[in-house]
């Protein structure tokens, strides 16, 4: 019976739309921003596509939550992770991550030193939205703004 | 003087309040409930004293959001963690607990599977506040609760 009502409360808490900050809090603890650098064969010309994802991973118990980001922020996939137990949430859709992530983030600001990579994040996404990721410079500037990345604040940052 | 710049950081920055759904996804992330069970043996007869604690866990970086927790809950103590890069947050006091934690967390409901450890945790406060853990039959059950915690809910419970 105690297993019922627990059952039963965490069914009924989850038919809520998300609040916007809970999604923010939520990425400080467990959220992700990547820049991935591939290099494309493709044609004549090596050329290098980059691909910045917001990633949530989670253990499978949490599935239901990973649904209601997605539907908070109405794009995303979300897959099995390479470990068992885990499941991952994901926005790759460049069209996605300028209309929908970083619109978020920047009305809900990140309080911890996530911010940081949310702030290298967003310029990378800026010079990859004018196409500098296919010239040599911009493609250096990225990959310095990577480089950067998922290191927290230094301490002279902060 | 690394100590002293971050201390400065704390009290110059302005304090936003932060939003409690920033508090609970923040949890939902990186904060734990825990039960932890003491003997003392002050006086003729052993006695067991149970302490829930609440507690955040964050590298030293981000002092600055535990100042702004505690500021959020009016209560709590911060202080270095045993590991020499992170800083612990944490809200020991009985009163406290059940002055602003529970009601918190009762008022913007957790997401994951830690709202089942949370169900738990406000289950022993509550055999505490009744002085149950004072007999060994409550002390069984506040033991049994604590066992239950962190380690997620089963699969059959979600």
């Amino acid at each position: 019976m105690k297993n019922k009502s627990l059952m039963s409360l965490v069914s009924n808490s989850s038919c809520v739309q998300l609040n916007p900050w809970f999604i923010t809090g939520f990425t400080d603890g467990d959220g992700c921003f990547h820049i991935s650098v591939y290099k494309d064969n493709i044609g004549k010309t090596a050329k290098f596509r980059v691909s910045p994802t917001f990633v949530i991973l989670l253990n499978k118990k949490d599935l239901k939550l990973l649904t209601d980001i997605r539907e908070y922020f109405g794009a995303g996939t979300i897959n099995k992770a390479s470990n068992d137990t885990a499941v991952r949430f994901d926005i790759r859709s460049l069209e996605n991550i300028n209309s929908v992530v970083i619109p978020h983030f920047q009305k809900y600001p990140l309080k911890t030193q996530k911010l940081a990579d949310f702030l290298l994040f967003k310029a990378a996404v800026e010079l990859v939205n004018k196409g500098e990721h296919l010239t040599e410079e911009g493609l250096s500037k990225i990959m310095a703004l990577k480089a950067s990345m998922n290191k927290g604040l230094t301490a002279n940052l902060i």
